[in-house]
């Protein structure tokens, strides 16, 4: 045990055992908000891993949650959104409280180390107890990004983060899965990727509380500003709702950073105000609710080959004996 | 009705009302089946849509399924996908079979013509009434590509056409899901592009039946061939089962089709004499099913907010009196 013990470095070595970690849940959980990074990191496994252990670990967690901050951020691919998380940890820091990191990749099968590469950048934080930084690329055992992060979050929260960062690729129908997983969704573009203009105009627009142009010097920043303007402006904000802010950053040289903490700050105390903060809480929680009662009705009804009523099922729709929804009725009214 | 009624100009057009077509469920598959591709584009927009009619029409075409030749195609972006798709219709059209393609973004949550530039390069088939081309970049409304797409391909599959080409962008879990819908999956790679590679061997290896080298023209042909045939050759492929073949193509001169049709028709005739055609159609069929199932499910037990009972259990879970799995477990009690 001399070998260094760091969020990075647990990282770096890849998933922990599972079934270590919660053989007490209580004591796992404890040790994790004592700043234990690799406890939590089993914790954190066991959410990806659907390990039997995990009803008892949520069990235990819940009295503990609700305390974090949830601040997502997505954009696409080159807009430098490691680069900003880089920057939100270490301002965070300053402030003295504790920061998790969730990097959420939505088009990779896999888990672990998936987006270690990108992990780097961050190595400064390596040796800070008070910043843990998981990549979970994988869908979890769920089978869907909202089994997964949301309880990912729940142990981030529970081990006393203050804050938990969720940066997400930002590609289709997953970054507005994760947006509903934060209280505030930052969403960022870069200027000259018009392609990101182009997807904020499509569907990102709802989902963005704080709209980011990050590398505010590069060429065309003026522009990205402007037609996000516009377009915020075509979405007729009315009187007590929040018209999402812009703002210009470039997290590479630190700038920016703090204007963008205090549209963060304004946009929490706009989620306490209308109710909207207790609001997606709820919805958050429902959707988790929502999913794992979805995956133990997947387990009961036998979406397995050898269960033999769906087998026979199957074999009878395959045949074009039966039709799909009414193999589905018959299927239902035996579970 | 004087515009042309060619597939291409009817995916120009846009969506074409869910409405009709279904009044009666089988007088639109009767004109389906008899090349009316606008009748064929209304049934499938009930599949996107998930309107109530899908049912009927469900039920009537069942019968009439069972008969198509369904490949897939996937691989990332660059390869020439599409190209290839397009050698592979004209080769079939030549033999005097029916073609339809399905060209699935799953990346896009937006349905409609997302992929129309790649469709323009197939416009020499746009008059060819043997030939129905359609875009799906959406999830569909069981909220996932597993619901969507057999779907689709059971109304092609009932419409008469012989081939149904089923071409996916190759991104992380989507083409895994993908390749279960097809009875043959080729993988195509490109020289030079490390990364597809490199995503063979991370998990497409497992997927795909026939191994397609395009752009075979090109400087690295030869390595990306080798580089196939030592993973293939790792995976051990024991007396009786398929060891996929490697086909070098340039799709773009027309070179490489017939050698690749031949081989997918010897994957076709393994299909037959070893089973696994017949079982690969009841995994398909149950997959289809579980996925309605569940989103039946899903519907009953109320994931919407303003349903009171899941609203409640929320309200517990969010305020961390409950967690969610025992939530879930109150959920499914009252089902």
């Amino acid at each position: 045990m001399t070998e260094p013990r760091t969020p990075v470095a647990d990282l770096a070595r890849g998933a922990v055992d599972p079934a270590r970690g919660a053989a007490d849940p209580a004591a796992a959980i404890q040790r994790a908000r004592d700043g234990d990074a690799r406890a939590l990191g089993r914790l954190l496994s066991l959410v990806e891993n659907g390990a039997p252990q995990l009803r008892a670990v949520m069990k235990a967690l819940a009295p503990l949650t609700g305390h974090a901050r949830l601040l997502g951020l997505t954009g696409s691919p080159g807009v430098g959104k490691s680069t900003l998380t880089g920057a939100l940890v270490a301002a965070y820091r300053k402030q003295g409280l504790r920061v998790g990191v969730l990097a959420i990749d939505p088009t990779s099968p896999f888990t672990g180390g998936a987006l270690l590469g990108d992990r780097v950048r961050m190595q400064e934080h390596a040796t800070d107890q008070g910043v843990f930084i998981r990549s979970m690329a994988s869908r979890g055992h769920l089978g869907g990004l909202s089994g997964a992060t949301p309880q990912a979050v729940r142990v981030l929260d529970a081990a006393g983060f203050d804050v938990v960062l969720i940066e997400t690729v930002g590609v289709g129908q997953a970054e507005v899965e994760i947006a509903g997983m934060a209280d505030s969704t930052m969403v960022i573009v870069a200027p000259g990727l018009g392609d990101a203009i182009q997807a904020a105009k499509a569907g990102i627009l709802e989902i963005g509380d704080v709209f980011v142009v990050n590398k505010s010097d590069k060429p065309g920043a003026h522009e990205a500003v402007r037609d996000l303007r516009g377009m915020i402006a075509m979405g007729r904000h009315g009187k007590g709702e929040w018209k999402p802010p812009i703002v210009s950053t470039t997290a590479a040289a630190g700038e920016g950073t703090d204007d963008l903490m205090s549209k963060l700050d304004e946009h929490r105390a706009w989620l306490g105000r209308s109710g909207e903060g207790e609001r997606r809480r709820r919805a958050r929680a429902r959707e988790e609710i929502s999913a794992i009662a979805l995956a133990e009705m997947r387990a009961r009804m036998g979406g397995l080959p050898g269960d033999e009523r769906i087998d026979g099922l199957a074999r009878r729709v395959a045949a074009g004996e039966l039709d799909p929804y009414a193999a589905a009725d018959e299927l239902i009214a035996g579970t």
